[in-house]
């Protein structure tokens, strides 16, 4: 039966990504090698990693002076580099959930953080209004929660630079990099295998802090050695690059919005036309098109665990929501076809029938 | 044309573990799914997990007491992960090589460190000597100088805590794993493709240090959670768990041991009865069995890439030595068969005849 992948992440991957990941994991580049035993400073990976870095500058048009790294290590690593190395004195943070808490933990070992806006006390339904002051060194949000379904589509307007996790939702709409010092994403949702963070990084925002930074941990490390100063995680490259191949086939990030906007709306219509299925997220406009979060209404909150099963009966799979949201959750990434949401919208439709 | 595979790392993989993880990557455990989309929280991904994390316990006869994680990062990453958690005062390190090196770099970072041997002086040719002081936290060494082809093939006897970096010769001999605080290994040699690090740690040794660690680069947080703290790097856990499979299928690593000893010795036989080529360990009790260096004595120096040339038409690929060392290099880790020593010895031989 054919499965509609709906989990948070690791998360669907297109077929050309897959189809050809297991190809070069039996021979590579024609080297009679297989991906997984071939030398990452051979010329056939050096060219991965060129196209790669490429692609990701062309399809979000990173302007001059800004590297693209790709790193081991997660996005949750990510929550201590930025602040070894970007942190002078204080910074601002947005606290929109999960992820954004654990990054301000992490930014709190460096200098002072200012909290500028928090939905935690409401659980995370919105995106909080903020005002970021005009002293501190840099002001980071999380793009997109994947765990709460909400999104900030949209590059705010500060005076200061930004710094911004987009792991869950980059590559679905063009991004004004000039506006950011860096920009850094996990790669297991809208782009390759668990593995790899993708890092956008402004030369010119390096090297201003007191501290000694470790070596692996200082951006300067990677931008020098073009993201090879180690063995860097070379299948999650490889499929990496795959889907950015795709994306530019495509018709790049502009195209991919469009998709995804499609598919977001057409669930988001089943969901509030329901009478059984409301959405978690209290402001609309906040809500995220790679993460829609919904529940059953409190009349049929008992039949959840039922409709994971009937839906999981049609191939329906990743569609139990966080623990700390309960419910549903479908992931709309990328590469999910509108052929799976058709599939979950209907199976809703047909559940509410049968009750 | 088949491959006769001497890369020094990323480096050849198992037969077993390629085929393995490239029909994985088409359909993981039967569900229908892709390997590189499938959730880490699934339990058949947790079953990947556990059974690694237990193969690595049994083949290293791990005791009671220790950890077993499987990190992104890179070994380099470890470099400072180690002093993070570990260095309170003093540490003493022996530089062996580049590796070493670098990890000294960076535990000076957070404390002081006694380099007790270094055989820099003389391009890191042998192991020095050396003695641990009694009042050091810990004493770390590299077991395996993958560049220069040296080798520490036993724990040492210290008064001290011991940590190990053995990313280029771990389950290549039974380890005394009692005497260590850590050891880590970059998969990528001996076990895995690259992006996962094997961390086995002894639990009561962690929590003795004043600093504050990053969340992420504090083992506890990995301990703590089973190696699942944030997204692991699935694919290469996957396969790593394919090549501990066949490890123990074999019989563990006395009989991995015995492989690698017959190997080395055939090739180093080869080249000490050469006329034509010699090695470049000075001394003979410290030539490493996972990675043979060696040159043409002056007289034929300039018929070196010549060979390289020679033997690449026979399928005999990565065996260009490090530039810092320069000739050639023979990496026979585990997974390289008999046959591609032979094919390598019978091509010296017949350039010998040639020339």
């Amino acid at each position: 039966m054919k499965k509609h992948n709906f989990y948070a992440g690791p998360s669907i991957l297109s077929q050309y990504t897959i189809k050809n990941t297991a190809d070069a994991v039996i021979n590579f580049a024609d080297m009679g090698l297989s991906l997984l035993e071939i030398s990452h400073r051979s010329k056939e990976f050096q060219a991965v990693m060129d196209e790669a870095q490429q692609l990701v500058k062309e399809l979000l048009e990173v302007p001059e002076g800004y590297s693209v790294l790709f790193l081991g290590g997660g996005a949750s690593l990510q929550f201590c580099m930025i602040p070894f190395n970007l942190l002078k004195k204080k910074a601002a943070y947005l606290d929109t959930g999960t992820w954004a808490h654990n990054a301000i933990k992490e930014a709190r070992i460096f200098g002072d953080v200012d909290v500028v806006g928090s939905s935690e006390a409401d659980g995370y339904t919105y995106i909080p209004k903020f005002e970021v002051p005009d002293d501190v060194d840099y002001f980071h949000y999380t793009s997109n929660n994947t765990i709460y379904g909400t999104e900030m589509r949209y590059d705010p307007d500060v005076k200061v630079p930004m710094v911004a996790d987009m792991s869950s939702d980059i590559f679905s709409r063009p991004v004004d990099v000039a506006k950011y010092d860096a920009i850094y994403a996990g790669a297991q949702k809208n782009l390759a295998p668990a593995g790899v963070t993708i890092i956008i990084v402004k030369d010119e925002a390096l090297g201003h802090v007191d501290r000694v930074i470790p070596t692996m941990l200082d951006y300067r490390t990677h931008v020098k050695k073009g993201s090879m100063f180690n063995t860097p995680p070379v299948l999650p490259i490889f499929s990496a690059l795959q889907t950015l191949r795709l994306y530019k086939e495509m018709g790049g990030v502009k195209v991919l919005e469009k998709l995804d906007l499609d598919k977001a709306g057409k669930l988001y219509e089943a969901i509030d036309s329901s009478r059984m299925f409301t959405g978690t997220v209290t402001n609309p406009a906040d809500r995220s098109i790679m993460n829609v979060c919904f529940v059953m209404k409190p009349e049929y909150k008992e039949l959840e665990p039922e409709f994971i099963k009937f839906a999981g009966e049609r191939g329906i799979v990743g569609i139990k929501g966080h623990r700390s949201v309960g419910g549903f959750r479908a992931s709309l990434y990328n590469a999910l076809p509108m052929e799976s949401v058709d599939a979950l919208v209907e199976a809703m439709a047909d559940f509410q029938k049968k009750h």
